[in-house]
C-alpha cells in the first residue's frame, strides 16, 4: 500500500510542477509541510521527492531543501495555444474573438486588438506616490470594505470633473463602479427587462453586445457615420414600428468608428428620449480625447432621460477598474442591483483616482496624451494607407485612438484575423461590432500602444496580408 | 433675458455646493473655466459668483478667486439619515438590511453590522512597500488591462495556498474574481438556470441569499448546528422529494454560526454530491481562521463536484477586492461569463496579492490575526453572557469572527435592531440569513474589529434593550 501512496503524490506533485504551481528555481514544500497538505507520512513525502528527483523534476541542495530543476517543459506549453489561433478554418465568432483577446497579454503579439492606453502613457510615478501619501494618510482604513455608492472622495472629485461635460450631479447622484462596463450592465439591468428591445450603434463597442445576448435583450441597429456618430433618423424611423426601451449611444468619439455626435443631433436624440420614454444609455468612456482638446458636452445637457456612464480606462490606468454612473431616477435601484452583484468596491483604486483627479494634473496629462493619441492615429492611418490595397477606407478619428478600416464587400475580416493571429498580429474583425453578425468586411486597429519600427513592420505585414 | 441666466446658474452652483460637489475650503472653478463649462458669457458668471457671494454661500479672496465658505449646512444633513433608522416601526426587510449597511461607514455607529478586520488588522506598511516595489518592477503594466482568468501571479499563489486545503489545482485551472461574492455568482450562473431548485444553509450569509432572488431561484434551506454546520441528513431527506441543482455550504467556520463539518459529514455530502448530480458551491472564506490554527480541508478531498471559492477579504484587506473560484469542468463556461459582466481585473490589487501571499508573511500574519479573533469573540462572548438576559444563548466560534445570539421565541430582531441603530449601534437580524424569513430572535455581532471600551459599552448597552 505504501508503495501505491508514494507514487500517487510523486504523480500529483509532477502535476503541479507541470501545471505551474511550482516553477523552475522554486523550493518545494518542506517535507513536514507536504505531510501536512497532502495528509501523509513524512516517510511517503521523502520517498515521492526522491522519486521526482529520479526523474529530473526536482532537485536537492544541501541544507537548504528540494527546488524544481529548469527547464521543466515551460516551453511544451506554447504550441497548444498558437496552434489553436493559426488554425485557417472557420471559427464560430464568439470563440474567435476569445482567441484573439487571449492573445491581448502575450508579448510576442502586436496588440491591434486592444483598445487600451499604452503602458507608457500610465503616469506610474504619481499614481505610486499618490499610493504612498494614501497609505501614509489612512492606513487600513485605505484597504477596508466600501459600500456602494463608493468612496465619497472619488464622488466628489468625478462630480466636478462631469461639469466639463455639461452634468450638474452632486457627489450623491454619482455611483462608483468596477469600471464602464459593471456601469452598462446596470444601466441596462436598470431599464430594460428580459425581451425587451434596446436600440444599439452599428457598429458598436462589443461589450455591449454581450451584455445584451446575456440579458436576453434584442437589439435594433442604427448606424453610425464617421463624421457624425448616431444617426438620429434611423432611430426616428424604427420608432414608428418599435417600443425601444433603451437606447446605447457613444456620442464623443465613437469606439470603433471615431464619430462625435453634433449639437442638433443630441438635441433631436433627446428630444425623441423624451418623446417616447425610453432610457439613452450614454457611454462616454472616450469624451475626454478629443484631438482638438474640447470637451463635448453630454446628451443630458439638451434633455433626455440619460444615464451616464464614464470611467479612467482609457484616459488614466485602465488596472485601477473605476468608472462611474450617474443614473438620475435609477439610482436606488442600481444601487441596490449593485449591492447584489458586486456589492464592494476596490477602495485604494478609488482613493488614488479620487487623489489623481483632484490634484495629480488629471487636465495636464490629458492634454498630453490626447495630443500623443492624434498623433498615433494620424501615423498609423497614414501608415495602413500606403501599405493597404487602393480599396481600402480607413476613417479618420476626431477623438480617441481606434481605427476602423472598411475593405471592399468580398473582404472576409474573420478569416483575416485568423490569418494575421499567425503572424503575431492581431486585430478585431467587424462582425464582433455587429449586432447582427455583419461588417464582415471590416475591422478595427487600436492605435493606443507606443507608434514606432514594430508597429509600422505590422501594418505592412496587414497590408500584405490584406492583398492576396 | 441675462438676469434669468445669472439667477439659473447662481441656483445651479448653490445646489452643487449643498450637494458637496465643492465643498466648504474649496476654491470655485475661475470665472473662465465657470464660463465653458455651463455654456455662458463670462459676465453672466460673474453676476452669479455675486449672487453666491451675497448669499453667503462663497467668499471672494483677493487675487486668489472664490472660495467656498464654511459651515455649508453640512451638518444639516444628518438628521435626515438618523431620522429614517430611529422609526420604531416595521421596515421591510431589504431596506432594513440597506439601512443597517448604509451606517457601516459611519464613524459615530459601533459596527456590530460588519463582518468585516478592524483597520488595524490589516498589514498596511507591507501592502505599501510591496505596492512601491511593484510599481518599481513593472511600471505601467502594473496598471493594464488584465482579462479573466486573471494574473498568473496571482494564480499560482493561490495554487499554492489551496495545497493547504487539499485542493490539486493548477494556475490553469483558478480564475480570479473581484471578491467572493462575483465568484458565488458565477457559480451559481454556470450550475444552475431559472427556476432551479439550491439547498443552502438556515442560517447563511445573507450576500448568497441576495443573488438567489436576483438570479430567480428557489431555495431549500439545511439547517446548520453551531458545532457541526451543515446537517447532511436534512439534505438527504429533501433530496428524496426535490431534485437540486447546486447546495451552497460553508464547511470551514461558517458565517454567521461559526461551526465546522466534520470530515465524516464532508464525506457524505461529497457523496450525495455525486449520487445525485448536484455541484456544491464552497464558500471557504473563512477557512484559513480556524482559532486553533488548523486548516481544515476542502469537501472536495472527499470527491463531489465541488466548486471552490475564496478570497482574501476575511484575512488581509477587503479594500483590494480580490478572490478566487476553482470551477473544475466549468472554467470555460465561468471564464465566457466572467468576459461579459466583469472582463477585467484589477491588475494592481492581483499583485499585492501575489506577492504577499508568495513572500510577505501571510503564514505569520494568519498566525497573528487568528490568536487575535479568537481572543476577540472570547471576551465578545463574555460580554454579552454577562449583559443579556439569561435566557440568550450565544455560539462560540470555532473560527472566523462573528457571534450568533439567540435570544426567547417571542424576541423580535428587526426591531430590535432598529432600536440599537437609533443609539449608533448596528447589528444584522436573523431574518436576513433566512431564505424564508425566519430566525426572528435571532441576530450576529461581528467581533472583527478591535475590542476594547467602546465596544464594552456597546454590548451592555445591547443587553439594556434586549431586556426591555
Amino acid at each position: 500500500m505504501e508503495s501505491t501512496r508514494y507514487e500517487m503524490l510523486a504523480n500529483r506533485l509532477a502535476e503541479l510542477i507541470r501545471g505551474g504551481t511550482f516553477a523552475p528555481g522554486d523550493r518545494m514544500p518542506s517535507v513536514r509541510q507536504s505531510s501536512h497538505e497532502h495528509r501523509v507520512s513524512i516517510s511517503t513525502v521523502m520517498e515521492a521527492y526522491r522519486r521526482l528527483e529520479d526523474t529530473g523534476l526536482i532537485e536537492a541542495r544541501p541544507r537548504s531543501g528540494y527546488y524544481v530543476k529548469a527547464p521543466v517543459l515551460s516551453e511544451a506549453r506554447i504550441p497548444t495555444t498558437a496552434a489553436h489561433a493559426r488554425k485557417p478554418i472557420h471559427i464560430e465568432r464568439a470563440s474567435l474573438f476569445e482567441a484573439v483577446m487571449d492573445t491581448v497579454a502575450d508579448p510576442r503579439v502586436v496588440p491591434f486588438a486592444a483598445a487600451a492606453p499604452d503602458d507608457s502613457i500610465i503616469p506610474k510615478a504619481k499614481l505610486a506616490s499618490i499610493s504612498n501619501a494614501l497609505f501614509r494618510k489612512h492606513g487600513g482604513a485605505a484597504l477596508r470594505y466600501t459600500l456602494p455608492p463608493g468612496r465619497r472622495e472619488l464622488r466628489v472629485a468625478v462630480s466636478k470633473r462631469l461639469l466639463g461635460a455639461g452634468i450638474k450631479a452632486s457627489p450623491d447622484e454619482i455611483l462608483t463602479t468596477h469600471g464602464a462596463t459593471e456601469a452598462l450592465l446596470l444601466a441596462l439591468r436598470a431599464t430594460t427587462k428580459r425581451g425587451d428591445l434596446v436600440a444599439v450603434e452599428a457598429p458598436t463597442y462589443f461589450g455591449i453586445l454581450h451584455l445584451l445576448r446575456d440579458l436576453g435583450l434584442r437589439a435594433i441597429e442604427i448606424p453610425v457615420s464617421p463624421h457624425a456618430g448616431f444617426v438620429v433618423e434611423a432611430l426616428e424611423t424604427a420608432l414608428k414600428k418599435h417600443r425601444v426601451a433603451a437606447c446605447v449611444v457613444q456620442p464623443n468619439f465613437h469606439n470603433p468608428i471615431g464619430g462625435l455626435m453634433p449639437v442638433e443631433a443630441k438635441q433631436r436624440l433627446a428630444a425623441l428620449s423624451e418623446r417616447h420614454g425610453f432610457a439613452i444609455v450614454e457611454d462616454d468612456v472616450y469624451g475626454e480625447l478629443g484631438h482638438d482638446g474640447i470637451r463635448h458636452p453630454s446628451i443630458s445637457l439638451y434633455g433626455g432621460h440619460v444615464i451616464h456612464i464614464g470611467a479612467i480606462s482609457k484616459t488614466l490606468a485602465p488596472g485601477l477598474r473605476v468608472g462611474w454612473i450617474v443614473p438620475g431616477p435609477h439610482f436606488a435601484e442600481i444601487k441596490r442591483l449593485k449591492s447584489i452583484q458586486c456589492p464592494w468596491n476596490a477602495t485604494l483604486s478609488e482613493l488614488m483616482v479620487a487623489e489623481f483627479l483632484e490634484a495629480g494634473g488629471y487636465d495636464r496629462h490629458l492634454r498630453r496624451i490626447r495630443q500623443l493619441y492624434a498623433v498615433q492615429c494620424a501615423r498609423m492611418r497614414q501608415a495602413v494607407v500606403s501599405s493597404f490595397p487602393d480599396t481600402c477606407r480607413v476613417n479618420q478619428p476626431l477623438g480617441g485612438f481606434v481605427l476602423w478600416i472598411e475593405m471592399p464587400a468580398a473582404f472576409d475580416a474573420e478569416d483575416f484575423a485568423v490569418r494575421a493571429m499567425a503572424e503575431n498580429v492581431s486585430l478585431v474583425p467587424g462582425p464582433v461590432f455587429s449586432a447582427s453578425g455583419g461588417l464582415r468586411n471590416c475591422f478595427r486597429l487600436s492605435c493606443g500602444f507606443a507608434f514606432g519600427e514594430r508597429t509600422l513592420d505590422a501594418v505592412a505585414l496587414l497590408g500584405k496580408l490584406a492583398a492576396r
